[in-house]
């Protein structure tokens, strides 16, 4: 159903070629645009340019003809009207400080990775910002329900792209936008950052409990006290409340935490099980944002003094070995009795 | 984990004996009620009697030996502390006006039917009233995240209630509440009744989405929608927006959306496949409330001038032929292009 646009002479960057940046990138090159697919693995970059797949992320699928997998990042960012960054959370400074030297003033930067800066408790746009020399207010987030292995199979999708200049949003939209990937805007890039970030805490939760046989009805429970505890640290970074009802909020909170292609619900059906955390993150293979973004979010709770019962549980099963079953017993148990309180 | 007590002083009734009534009576039973629980049919009477079970609607689980299953109104309401109403929305009037005759002033009435009154458009808490004869603010709602299947198989489940008058909702927590069924307290009764309603309609719409193979991230952005849906019916009926923030909200529209057990999302998933309506309903062998309830909210969208594009959309599939698939790629389409304004 997409939209092929035929022009050539429109060039984006991808950065880095993980599963969710390789499926936009795909999204880019359906719209008609040459996308240099940038990774720091020459093995991951020869591997798509002789198979055509990313063999790595996402098996199986054969990607556009106009994706060009590169690991120099002169060739990557050179005369691309659009970057977009997509590194894992831990790696976005890094990757902002190497680019930063070949990218334009005049390329559009978007970011669409999901957590904080672990040490600094920073926001993507903040690292971005202080790494490209650029004001945050002109950069893009962009955020929503979004698996990639349905985005690259073109199946329909909603995502929000934000920010303070709702300029910089309309261009992402512009360039993003088909019949199967629908892109709206937002001015709330704290709100989508922290939602995008803290679902991903509640969907290691829901894992557990789904890992615990806990039911469907614990596990709605659970996910409407982690959109509480999502809005509360939101508002208390300066987020607009209705963003949390929006899609990267309610949205890409039920995606991650009811979809078999969740890694990190995956991540806590396994830890439900009893395998350690190593173990785990060993075989999911990829980044899980959750585990990291537990840590940040623990640290951001006690900052702006917001209560996150099911981000204080989860730390301790991740980092001090309490037993998944008593944190959620423990979670289920502890709701005030009214339940405006809760919420407010 | 129940707190079984030992006292059997205590009474209550329950009308009537389908698979979410037959679930709240083992949970009064597990907390020491003599629990009648009426229905008209005496071969299901004399089902439950002789098996121990409800073989129609919930097969293969044995009931607490206090439940006694009775066709009598005057031996299911004798003596009750509460009695509660568990009716089909379309049935709730003609079991109410029966029962009213037997029931006495002091004995507490809750109510747990999702759905409206399909000619009236009239909320159950208003139709109790009209029929018992008493003031709807000392009625109580029973809603949330609660299939019956897990319910009576004592996974942790959490619900509220709600009524006008605090104190009725109190007594109905303390009567219900035990550790594996979690009660909350909410004083907005319209807000959950419309909750408990429209998310029938919103299951429907995501269980055609997944029958058309859409995705889950097709399906995120229809409950995004919804619940916007919901909450703009809910407030121009009177509710509280923080209810749909809540369990009886955005808690009971992802369980009803994406669990295996719920009945909407099955009867969406089988008109998906061309399945005529009438054959659907008569496959399902239960109550599908979100059909009625989508004739219901089609014109309660009319009355209160409030957009309602789910609603709209599955009115026309379900009573004027349209194709599932054209009705849900019309969904995907249409959403503003700023988010913001979808949601306020």
């Amino acid at each position: 159903m997409s939209n092929q646009h035929q022009s050539t002479d429109k060039r984006a960057a991808v950065l880095v070629a993980g599963s969710w940046g390789t499926a936009l990138a795909s999204v880019l090159a359906a719209n008609g645009y040459k996308v240099m697919l940038w990774t720091r693995s020459e093995d991951q970059a020869k591997g798509i340019r002789e198979t055509g797949e990313n063999g790595r992320f996402l098996p199986g699928v054969k990607l556009p003809e106009n994706i060009h997998a590169v690991t120099d990042l002169k060739e990557a960012l050179g005369g691309a009207e659009l970057a977009l960054f997509v590194a894992p959370s831990g790696a976005m400074r890094e990757v902002a400080r190497q680019a930063a030297p070949y990218l334009s003033p005049d390329t559009l930067v978007v970011h669409a990775t999901k957590g904080f800066e672990t040490d600094t408790l920073k926001r993507m746009t903040t690292v971005l910002s202080e790494e490209l020399g650029r004001s945050a207010d002109e950069l893009v987030v962009l955020s929503g329900p979004s698996h990639a292995e349905e985005v690259i199979r073109k199946l329909p999708t909603t995502v929000v792209v934000a920010s303070a200049n709702i300029r910089a949003a309309e261009q992402a939209q512009d360039a993003l936008m088909n019949t199967d990937f629908r892109v709206y805007t937002n001015p709330d890039v704290v709100g989508v950052e922290v939602a995008g970030a803290i679902k991903n805490i509640i969907a290691l939760g829901a894992g557990l409990s789904d890992g615990l046989q806990f039911g469907d009805n614990a596990k709605a429970a659970l996910l409407t006290r982690g959109l509480a505890e999502i809005g509360r640290l939101g508002a208390a970074m300066g987020a607009n409340p209705l963003t949390f009802a929006g899609l990267a909020g309610v949205g890409d909170l039920v995606v991650t935490s009811t979809s078999k292609h969740s890694r990190n619900w995956r991540a806590g059906s396994m830890l439900a099980d009893g395998t350690p955390l190593d173990e785990v993150l060993s075989r999911m293979g990829m980044v899980v944002e959750g585990v990291k973004t537990t840590r940040a979010a623990h640290e951001l709770a006690k900052r702006y003094e917001v209560e996150m019962p099911i981000t204080a549980q989860l730390y301790e099963v991740l980092f001090a070995g309490k037993a998944p079953r008593t944190a959620v017993e423990h979670l289920m148990g502890r709701l005030r009795t009214h339940e405006i309180e809760e919420l407010v």
